[in-house]
């Protein structure tokens, strides 16, 4: 392929979720997808029926006679695995947030193709508004890239690794924590035959807060407010659940001291 | 008035965020509101002008010519600005979450209205899906409430003192917590020069997950697939944040164990 071809086909090693969002989307959009190669035998063949791709069993075969290579994997093993694929010149990306881009150098062209997004598989989602960080070894395939994260999403940026690490590092804090938390409140809630639904509409306006008013602003509660009183009966309240106690102290008294100290 | 009027009038003691979302809503929805009680002389005026009603200097004038008076203050107060209230046989609501309807038994009628949600003056939010946690020491007053919380909202409940509290206790989880998630990813991404835009989906999207899977099942991320090498990155890319390593450390710590042990 040019260089100044766009990206009309691809293939996948992976087959988990962010694979399978990021391949839908794709999907969609147009784009051949050529074979999936995954440890998961399973998850790789409902991948190639949804996508009408091939199931590859051998890995060394996987940048074959496409124009991007999609390495959808975990972050722990992303170098490793790259290292195991011979270079014939096919573009190279991961979409991981943590891995610099350089994890891919033992190939000719590589990038970063990072959906910042939390996926799992029992929902669907709007790719349009998923922020898309982009990186490449050099400027062509930058530019391709560009061009087919466009037809998917309207929310595409150059990111360089060193910024990308901490979107994925805050990602994990306002996206994993946020939900941990929810986790501890549904079972507070369930032990006291309470349903969750209550904080639903409570969980989506903190979400939508942020959206115009800075995190600072928009704090509020008994912590924000300084009122130990009720901070003492919440802790009480905790007693059979003490990890969720240490939650709560941690979490009150770092709001506490960014207002009152 | 006889029990079974309608309430039609109200005041309230207090001026902050809640007294004056609350007002708004029962304004709009065609309530008077005759007066307004608070320490704060600035707020009070604003309100005053806002709702067309009259700010008393005098707390034990409060409860006359009302159907209903609203204690809108800070839940430490609650019991104590009650009790300065002399009882004329008006029906007397707090707002609190977390005190128990019988901070007010010093008056004959009494009762609770609390919304579960978060306020910001900042910000104008639609009242309608606001749950609603009703409760009073008769049925007459019970249904009366009801009736005129369903006039702003359509999600209106009677719920317990107990279950209440526990609602309180994980609205603060769900909402401030997560609020102060947002916070500290704010500063972290400020600190490298990167915008809080990029992480805006993100929350959202996993705001709107738990609207529809268990957030066991919506959990994602590192800690998650038990990605050690992950977490151990993120920590050292803290260490000029010692109080964000904390948080880091213990809600990373605690979805590893509810995954992988």
């Amino acid at each position: 392929m040019s260089d100044t071809n766009s990206i009309e086909t691809v293939s996948f090693v992976g087959s988990g979720n962010v694979a399978t969002h990021l391949a839908l989307a794709l999907f969609k959009a147009g784009i051949g997808i050529k074979s999936v190669f995954s440890p998961n035998k399973l998850n790789a063949d409902e991948f190639a029926e949804k996508f009408k791709c091939q199931v590859v069993s051998d890995i060394t075969e996987t940048a074959k006679s496409i124009d991007m290579l999609i390495l959808a994997i975990p972050d722990s093993r992303v170098a490793e695995v790259c290292n195991s694929i011979p270079d014939n010149g096919t573009l190279v990306v991961h979409t991981s947030g943590i891995n610099a881009m350089e994890a891919l150098k033992s190939k000719s062209r590589y990038g970063v193709f990072y959906p910042l997004q939390t996926f799992s598989k029992e929902r669907e989602l709007d790719m349009k508004t998923v922020p898309f960080c982009l990186e490449a070894n050099n400027n062509n395939d930058l530019q391709r890239m560009y061009e087919l994260a466009k037809k998917i999403s309207s929310n595409v940026h150059f990111v360089n690794s060193k910024k990308r690490k901490l979107l994925h590092l805050t990602a994990v804090m306002v996206s994993n924590f946020s939900n941990h938390l929810y986790h501890l409140s549904y079972d507070i809630l369930e032990s006291g035959g309470v349903s969750f639904d209550f904080l639903k509409p409570l969980i989506q306006e903190t979400a939508s807060k942020v959206e115009e008013i800075h995190p600072h602003k928009a704090q509020t509660g008994p912590a924000r407010r300084n009122d130990i009183t009720t901070l003492e009966e919440h802790m009480k309240m905790l007693s059979q659940f003490p990890e969720y106690q240490q939650v709560y102290k941690l979490l009150s008294e770092q709001i506490r001291k960014k207002f009152h100290e």
